[in-house]
């Protein structure tokens, strides 16, 4: 405590303007922020710029960030392909409300990477494609109870607001009025899960999971226990739903699901094909996304699927190409941010010898410092029992001292702007801590 | 329907590269769109590029356009201050994923001109503003009823989707599972409406209407009506919400309600205040604002609000000054666009002679052609039960034939950008009709 009273007081003297705009915001914002998760004490700086692997604050500080815009930013901050694609776009407009070519051309990509997305509905944010999947699997379905992991995060919306945060038995939110429609299983726990999904099978209209728990703790699921899931879930007549929000053309030139020989009947994503502009996608199956068509089906028959204002507007398109057909282009991104993932992981783990558990898969990676006997991290509650207060101190002793910027007590995203010096020197500034 | 066959080989005769890159389209999107308002028979011309007033669709015909984004781009497409401002954004990035200074700024901007929003919290489209405005009204009141209005659109949110289209006793969409939280009353009958709110006022959490109905018809409320509503709803206890997403910097520099006397808890916004990028805010009372603080509040004491990834994104953030100083700096604006709409609604029901009501305000129109013995427009009801088939052949025609783009059977929306002799060349179009 003592050590983070000096990162705190070290960081106070280099933020100063920070903290003047940050008062103005929180004058404003409840918590100061537009995000919840944006907020740490006791202040957080203020972005100036951001280019390659670099925040900028408005003290003129330079962070190293692997918080990459809530990790949509695989090529970096403002990288040139999607900065030139987006230049060009704006001369055209960025709003068109009407069809436009850039969206055929990002769904044909799309298609052809990931097979399941016979058909794509755009909507502008993960959170509107997490509530269009839900509401399409109990159109199809005729049932009601849709189940998620402990610790799954798929957005705001009301449709999946339970079990996200420890105690995940405890209420998200009040004035959430539907949670008895929403069912949580333990993640990577098999049997358990099935147990659970059993007890309402009657009603399940299907099952919703990232293939790497994100906000929950950077884990990887086992293949064995989604594909027991998706076995029991196609059995029972439901739907087998896969969040690849985040893991989407992470880890490679497509979904993570085929790697595991996964079928899932829609898949949602977002950040990278927006190459961080604003997008979330539903797709899925051509028999089950045709569910959503309104001109063949009534008023209560249809599942009322988006849109909105900004679903496929031509500059978040044109954001999405440039970024996939950089990720095309250059088949080695991939390799190269992955084996900096893993020595990031392995020189982590190294440094804090033996005391931390570092998750992850590819370019993504998380520390966990183990205490109250938890010896390995599976699943969302064992994150949530290790001394998550130690990783926000790690974290907040990088931002004073290193200029590095994890979110504190997120997971970290490698980019195609870092290089392995910077994994370094995260490795040395855990060895300091 | 002699003459709309006419019309539509017109079309299909100059519409040929949209023809092919909408059969593109079909294959990967149901009903080949992103957004089911976009598609009308026989398929939606694909935009090139849109600037000022027009849209240039791939066969290089030019529009009129007055669907103008979905009534987001008041200063016009690609207007040369909000393309600066995003040009000089994007240079340094359009994702921070933190706090930064351009969301302060619009703040700054928005609770000056609009007293209620005294707190903020940005969110990426307006369904996810009226999403978390619904939420917060059930988190404040511990009541979980949400009233609003037949024909009244507040996006896709599972927790509104309800009595939106015609006929609004049915299910908009299969799969909504907390409908019987929803209640529905009829737009400007304050008796109709008191009735139905006083059957559930125990368990009424709030109010959400917008001042002018906006898909639903065009159709401003009456100032006795909104009164009428807000004086129950707040002796009731419940929270009184304003969706201005289309009204509000539609009319005047700020919202419509204080030109109302209103005092609202909670506005919603989205649309102009973005400038044409994705934004949707809710903002209110502090008091109010408050139960989402979540440092303050536990888990199930706090109202969940987002945020999101692309929350406040500095790109949004930068279109959003850059139209509000336009406006704010040539107040003329204003007065023009107004008395355009002023002229079109009267040159529009002269060219009809009658047959006609053209509803709107400021610089919002919408033709009904009346039939079922309707003579006034002033709900939903009687605007959905006027020939809206003969609207949508009105607006094709004149996408044929003139030139001229609405949204076919949606109201139109005059920006900086449209002239006199715009609006004279739909009176023109209308009188051939």
């Amino acid at each position: 405590m003592l050590l983070l009273g000096r990162f705190i007081s070290e960081y106070k003297k280099k933020t100063k303007s920070s903290a003047r705009i940050f008062a103005r915001s929180a004058r404003l914002h409840v918590n100061g922020v537009s995000h919840n998760i944006r907020f740490y004490e006791p202040y957080p700086f203020v972005v100036r710029s951001a280019v390659g692997k670099n925040l900028v604050d408005v003290d003129n500080n330079k962070y190293t960030d692997y918080w990459m815009g809530h990790w949509s930013l695989i090529l970096g901050h403002s990288s040139k392909p999607v900065r030139d694609s987006l230049r060009g776009q704006i001369e055209n407009g960025w709003m068109y409300g009407t069809v436009n070519e850039q969206t055929v051309i990002l769904s044909e990509m799309i298609s052809k990477a990931v097979p399941v997305a016979e058909k794509i509905r755009y909507a502008t944010s993960g959170t509107e494609a997490a509530m269009y999947a839900v509401r399409l699997a109990r159109s199809v379905t005729g049932k009601k109870i849709i189940a998620k992991v402990d610790g799954g995060w798929h957005g705001y919306t009301s449709d999946l607001l339970k079990s996200v945060n420890w105690p995940f038995s405890e209420s998200e939110s009040s004035g959430v009025v539907n949670e008895e429609k929403i069912v949580s299983v333990p993640y990577n726990d098999l049997e358990g899960a099935l147990g659970i999904l059993k007890r309402c099978s009657g009603d399940l209209a299907g099952v919703i999971i990232e293939p790497v728990l994100g906000g929950g703790g950077c884990i990887p699921a086992r293949q064995e226990y989604l594909m027991g899931i998706q076995e029991f879930v196609h059995k029972n007549n439901s739907l087998f739903m896969l969040d690849e929000i985040v893991t989407g053309f992470r880890f490679r030139y497509g979904c993570l699901y085929p790697t595991m020989g996964l079928d899932p009947d829609i898949v949602t994503l977002g950040k990278i094909v927006g190459g961080g502009m604003a997008i979330g996608i539903m797709c899925g199956k051509k028999e089950i996304m045709e569910f959503a068509d309104t001109r063949e089906r009534g008023k209560s028959e249809r599942s009322y699927v988006g849109g909105g204002t900004f679903s496929a507007n031509p500059a978040s398109m044109a954001a999405g190409h440039a970024t996939l057909n950089r990720l095309k282009s250059h088949g080695s991104i991939y390799s190269r941010i992955n084996s900096l993932g893993e020595l990031a992981r392995k020189g982590i783990a190294k440094a804090f010898d033996g005391s931390v558990e570092v998750t992850g898969m590819g370019s993504l990676f998380m520390t966990h410092f183990l205490q109250n006997g938890i010896s390995g991290i599976e699943n969302a509650t064992q994150a949530s029992r290790c001394d998550t207060l130690m990783l926000q101190r790690y974290h907040f002793k990088m931002i004073a001292r290193d200029r590095v910027f994890f979110l504190p007590g997120k997971l970290g995203a490698i980019s195609d702007a870092h290089a392995k010096e910077d994994i370094k020197r995260i490795i040395m500034a855990s060895e300091e801590f």
